[in-house]
């Protein structure tokens, strides 16, 4: 392809909102243009990467048995009824009404559509397993867009669910898949990180999301230094820095030699920082207490405190076929040491609900019977107590009293107190010790290019999903996930791929694999030029020929940018000897090389292949 | 590609609302499903036959010097304020707000997104002309969705949109779209019907259509028996059947023997038919004429009687910026002879209206002074008089006097009355001659799959776009644009290819070349089958073996309902013999022949390349 003959409007500046590398590098080289906030329209050069991705991700999802189809992108409103998720979804779903009132939702994932096709075409077990995927346009309504492709609000997707009758299968598919990602992601020269919500033992409700590192990452991730364990913070456990006493009697027996519980007088005095000071003591000997209202609550609440008298029901969705009933509204007190704060997200995980955030102060007030700096486990009966296991590990601690101006000391797990339930809540965090070894753990900030997820029966129950099995009996399959983000893997590859000049890119993901920069386009340099596009075109190598009348420079300032991996430069000087030769050069090197034009086409071939094969070996 | 491993639920049965053959074909093999009423899903049969059409769009595109782009699907409703279309799209276009109260369009074609990424990147001559084009997911909010695939609400289409400099530069590229699309539906195995909206002179405003014949198809063609003459109705001319009489000179000329007007009683006749009983005479010796409402007229009124009193403004669209000054509402009279039907297509495209219709009853009333039924040119002057060009002819006719059971006899053009202007209005149909060569023409339905058409500055105006001359100087582009619908080309392909057992497919846009139909998929017969799909596969011939453990008989049906084009059926018998032996059927015939096995693959391969080649070639 001539330089002349296609479009790719290169830039010196670009604008102000492009803060991340692949945005300003993607604009620059002419790969893609801004339409709206979010809406972004590939260029011809950009879209030959984007190609390239995409051929990459459905060759791997061919091998792994997976089958293409195309369902639409504007899909019924009635089909997120029945899953629940019209309802549960929020402001990120893009509804319609069309002419006639019915209403539409513009994909941001599949699982609905999947679903629902499977439930009309599913009758026997013979037909399982069966994975389907599709390649195609997703919409998810950002609030506030931003980093480019990397998180725009019109998005490709490529998204594959799979179906079976037993949970070995289910595991045999989710591992094929997740080793198909891994492929993926090798091909297009990108280091992923592989972060586990579980041990991954077969049949576990497994879930595998694949990060790149980056600074305007969304999810914080905990690594260790010591071994492979990376887990997101949402999920990440750590070693025990405290003895745990999950039995009452083990705890009270750890108390027998504190004093007695009493209660002290604070005044103005509010948070755990002013308490050190106050008491000469450290974060760690206090129990913090926070208030949370959940809501809808999927977890069994009859038994707790005040659960007799909360108001349970099932989720209005207006086709009336919800997901399970649920509290619409709840209240607890969480625990937890006082040098640690709580994961919200492992919160609302334990309670099944579908949010959760800290208590209004009017709620405190009233559920504590105090200003808000003053609550604490001892005596508090109008909530559930849910505690961290570190409480557990405390048997002579400070908590707040439930009254203004009051804390208690000496305060035991056990003795003192008891909870309703125990569970991991912590936010584990960088000087953390690896569950896996006991390493140092350490932070970073990544953005998920890819998630593999066991469902289960969450869409299949729902939405009335059944087969036949040997003896004629009726069950629900089960169904797993598997999703990657298009755009963002190749606006991940440009972050991973570039220096100060411009991209480097991977030989997989490269819009050519070669461009001939003539130093000018004419007479001699212009014949041998074309000659050598078409040599190489004709090995089967992608080549972009240079031919605009612009200064040597500019070309080469073009070449560095759009990052293709070979540059040929053809002048008139090396022409000239007696032996014709041409100057090489492998973007991301520093050195050049001639060689003799007869042999150019043969060797940069040869080049090309072999680094093709190595990265989809 | 094994059957069992893949996903083709073939049926019997297909639901009531699939009338046309495409829709039943493509749901019985498997090819696609109903997701809702407009909405189908591709399944991984049918995308095969799909990704074959669009790759040949994409390559005749890319042969045409068009540039592969992609822009969102959901794009800002802004761009088509600009335009003007916001406003006059009506309610096929499907408008969202999105959470922060944005307008956006789901895109029915993209002319605004494409001009707006110009007007960014233009600047100089130099740039032009250029070509771009897409292959995306389009909505079309039909109120009545039907006929599958022919009519859906989303659907694929290529549009591509070229910018030019110059007129000459813009025929040339419109002609090699033309070509080109000449060249896809060629390969597609696709008889189509190119009609031309004007004689296609260079630098005329020019559009051609490509109908395929259909019996539920929306639009009427009129062709000629004699030579290739084709027009849609909404444009068709014929031989003129009368003497025009332009000049009033004329018209009088003709008139002089002609008996003085005379109004006579019409006592309770209203209609031709009965006027014509009345006079005893026949329907062309009328002068018919009716009253007509248009909406947002461009054409320049301020000279026609009462057009000083007509409001004119400017389209009314949010961002101000809309299309020319226009009358929101006009009146109109239109007379033509009594055995004719006035084309409001052409009418429209006369007033440069928005939207023709005929008057209210009321309306009707107050313009001529009489209940309907009694409207005639002569003495009219409370509207403009439009009169098709069959009058200028008329020298001795009958027409309402615009009193109630009153009727003009001996009423001629230019004697006793005259026209605001003159026109042709008529609707063409069958039994006309050519205006080409005089021929009958005669009438069949047909359905649009690809429209090419001279855009001119109505975008790049509107819009604002410019680029600087040699000189400095500003100009605006002119615009061409070229859709073709990928769905409905693949159903026409369909329409057009079939029998009672099911579908026909070309070469081209089968979704496999060859289908091997073991027997009984065991032991030797497995393995020829096995060795025969390898053989092939390695030669490029995509087969799909029948591994299913179900009767001879179905596989045939089903093989026969795929349509895939060479059936190779591998059994028992045939395989026992000294020379092993398959049997070997085209898609289509009846004949079957036997062939040694071990020449089967060659023989096929070499069979399928050289089709491919001539529909290709």
């Amino acid at each position: 392809m001539n330089f002349s003959q296609t479009f790719i409007p290169t830039l010196r500046e670009v604008p102000g909102d492009a803060v991340i590398t692949s945005h300003r590098l993607m604009f620059r080289a002419g790969m893609i243009r801004k339409l709206s906030n979010g809406l972004f329209t590939y260029l011809p050069l950009g879209l030959r990467c984007f190609r390239k991705v995409e051929n990459i991700i459905r060759e791997e999802m061919n091998a792994a048995g997976s089958l293409e189809i195309k369902p639409t992108v504007v899909v019924p409103g009635e089909l997120w009824k029945e899953s629940g998720r019209w309802d549960s979804m929020g402001d990120a779903l893009l509804r319609v009404k069309n002419r006639l009132g019915a209403d539409f939702v513009v994909s941001p994932t599949a699982e609905e559509v999947f679903t629902s096709l499977v439930r009309d075409e599913l009758s026997s077990y013979r037909q399982l397993p069966l994975s389907l995927y599709q390649i195609n346009t997703k919409y998810r309504d950002e609030i506030r867009p931003r980093y480019g492709l990397m998180r725009g609000r019109e998005f490709v997707m490529k998204d594959a669910y799979s179906f079976h009758t037993n949970e070995e299968s289910l595991d045999e598919h989710y591992q094929v898949q997740g080793q198909a990602y891994r492929r993926i992601f090798k091909r297009c020269g990108l280091t992923v990180i592989p972060v586990r919500a579980d041990s991954g033992a077969m049949g576990g409700s497994g879930s595998e999301e694949f990060m790149v590192e980056s600074e305007i990452g969304d999810n914080t991730l905990l690594l260790c230094k010591s071994c492979d364990y990376a887990a997101n913070v949402e999920k990440a456990e750590c070693k025990l820095d405290y003895s745990p006493r999950f039995s009452l009697e083990l705890a009270k027996g750890a108390a027998a030699n504190t004093p007695a519980i009493e209660k002290i007088d604070t005044p103005e005095v509010k948070t755990i920082d002013e308490l050190c000071v106050f008491l000469k003591t450290s974060a760690n000997s206090f129990i913090k207490t926070l208030i949370y209202k959940a809501v809808n609550v999927e977890l069994d609440l009859s038994a707790a405190p005040g659960g007799n008298n909360l108001e349970k029901r099932r989720a209005s969705t207006a086709s009336g076929t919800g997901t399970s009933p649920a509290y619409p509204e709840a209240f607890f007190a969480v625990a937890i040491r006082g040098d640690l704060d709580v994961n919200e997200v492992k919160l609302a995980s334990l309670l099944k609900a579908a949010e959760v955030s800290l208590a209004a102060d009017t709620d405190v007030i009233r559920i504590t019977g105090a200003p808000v700096g003053f609550a604490g486990p001892v005596g508090l009966t109008t909530v559930p107590v849910i505690i961290d296991q570190t409480v557990t590990g405390m048997n002579d601690a400070v908590t707040g009293a439930l009254e203004k101006d009051k804390h208690y000391l000496h305060a035991a797990y056990g003795r003192d107190f008891e909870a309703w339930l125990t569970a991991d809540l912590r936010t584990v965090k960088a000087g953390d010790r690896c569950p896996a070894c006991g390493g140092e753990l350490y932070e970073k900030k990544g953005n998920e290019l890819g998630h593999i997820f066991k469902l289960g029966r969450k869409y299949t129950q729902s939405m009335g999903v059944s087969y036949l099995d040997e003896n004629g009996k009726n069950h629900i399959p089960l169904m797993g996930c598997y999703g990657i983000g298009l755009d963002r893997t190749l606006a991940s590859i440009i972050e991973e791929h570039h220096d100060e000049a411009g991209i480097v890119w991977p030989m997989t993901a490269a819009p050519y694999h070669v461009i001939i920069v003539p130093i000018k386009y004419q007479g001699p340099v212009q014949e041998a030029s074309d000659k050598l596009a078409a040599e190489l075109e004709k090995l089967g190598i992608e080549v972009l020929l240079d031919d605009r009348d612009e200064r040597a420079g500019v070309k080469f300032n073009d070449a560095d940018l759009l990052g293709i991996p070979w540059r040929i430069v053809v002048g008139d000087k090396n022409l000239a000897g007696e032996k014709p030769m041409v100057e090489l050069k492998r973007r991301g090197q520093t050195d050049t090389k001639l060689t003799p034009l007869n042999e150019t086409a043969a060797e940069i071939a040869e080049s090309v292949k072999k680094e093709l094969a190595e990265l989809n070996g």
